[in-house]
């Protein structure tokens, strides 16, 4: 039981379900969750503002100490909870260099989905250009296209091998969403291969945003990526 | 000695002097290193796309262990290499908590500095606005009272508490950069302490960019932030 732990976070948002998956695997359930919406703005209230400087989620307490960035979250719950739950560093160097890579290359496909994704959120209507759109496009298609290779040279089933590692914690969420997002399954097929794999994982089945299961019906903006 | 090991870098690159850094925290020294050079285009070379499929620096090998992001690098190194050199992950929770947190926080301000001082060579001439260049401008003078009000609350001297940690491996290479671009050591001064205090520990003094070495004078590309 993890009562001492408070966690303030959105439903479907990647950095969020990273950490709330790592919770799952580190047997740290009973925790204060704050589900918060994003629509209502209340990632910017006074409660998150407390702890995040930045008005961001997820945002995270452990007793007096605050953590809002997922990545730090979920490498901090392993280094504290070793001997608790899931291993989720593996002993095996050849396997853990193999995560570490992936998991920080993680972010760079993040960054390039966001970056199509996010493109009408984030740049102001006089600055959009059909350009930078095309270009952003040809790069996460680019990028899928490194992950496509690295799921099908393996050795998987994992991203780093035989176990399931902080690098599928923090990726996985991003690859839900590209799906959520209208990628084809076809295209991307190993990819694919590794969302389908694991939905039914009981730290991923259990953290499921919730809004995606309100609405099972997703988006359409990356069918043709 | 580290003979098993490869890194190839870019002078100057904060991303590759972390891992510079690193190595020296760790006592690794003696690795094969091959310093390439960005203005030739040596980032995309045969010899790193052998190991990097995006054609980036820096790129890491440890006997036939891929790394090629630079927290990956700094992570694996203290976890394979934990008993020797400088411990970078502290064993206190409170300490280790601010430590993932700072160092995770270090990448946001990695991406607002990178959005100012890249953008002419990241955005094409067409696509750029005075108003993102205003916006970016803004968004990276409140990053930096986050930190100049993190060093200020302390406990220091270290951005994690008492000790030198992956925190500060992984941050100082930015700060550095900062200042390298002009900014003003009155207007951040707790930031600027911080940077000169940490100019003589030998690993940074060892790993200072030689670029930097041949011509002191930096650019003044963020004198009025």
């Amino acid at each position: 039981m993890a009562k001492d732990m408070t966690l303030m976070w959105g439903s479907g948002s990647p950095p969020c379900w990273k950490v709330l998956i790592a919770l799952e695997e580190k047997n740290l359930q009973g925790y204060n969750s704050v589900l918060l919406s994003f629509e209502k703005g209340e990632h910017k209230s006074q409660q998150v503002l407390d702890i995040n400087p930045r008005g961001q989620l997820p945002s995270f307490k452990h007793g007096d100490r605050i953590l809002n960035e997922s990545y730090g979250v979920c490498s901090y719950l392993e280094s504290q909870f070793k001997n608790q739950g899931n291993k989720l560093i593996p002993e095996c160097g050849a396997e853990q260099a193999r995560m570490y890579q992936r998991m920080y290359e993680g972010q760079t496909l993040a960054q390039k989905m966001a970056d199509v994704i996010y493109y009408n959120w984030k740049v102001p209507e006089g600055e959009r250009h059909d350009s930078a759109v095309k270009r952003n496009r040809e790069a996460l298609i680019a990028e899928l296209k490194i992950w496509e290779e690295y799921l099908k040279k393996g050795p998987g089933p994992y991203l780093a091998g035989k176990d399931f590692t902080l690098a599928d914690v923090t990726v996985y969420p991003s690859i839900a969403y590209l799906f959520r997002f209208g990628l084809c399954e076809k295209r991307h097929p190993k990819v694919a291969e590794y969302y389908n794999s694991l939905k039914s994982r009981p730290s991923i089945k259990a953290t499921w945003p919730p809004t995606w299961l309100e609405s099972p019906q997703g988006q359409d903006l990356l069918k043709d990526i």
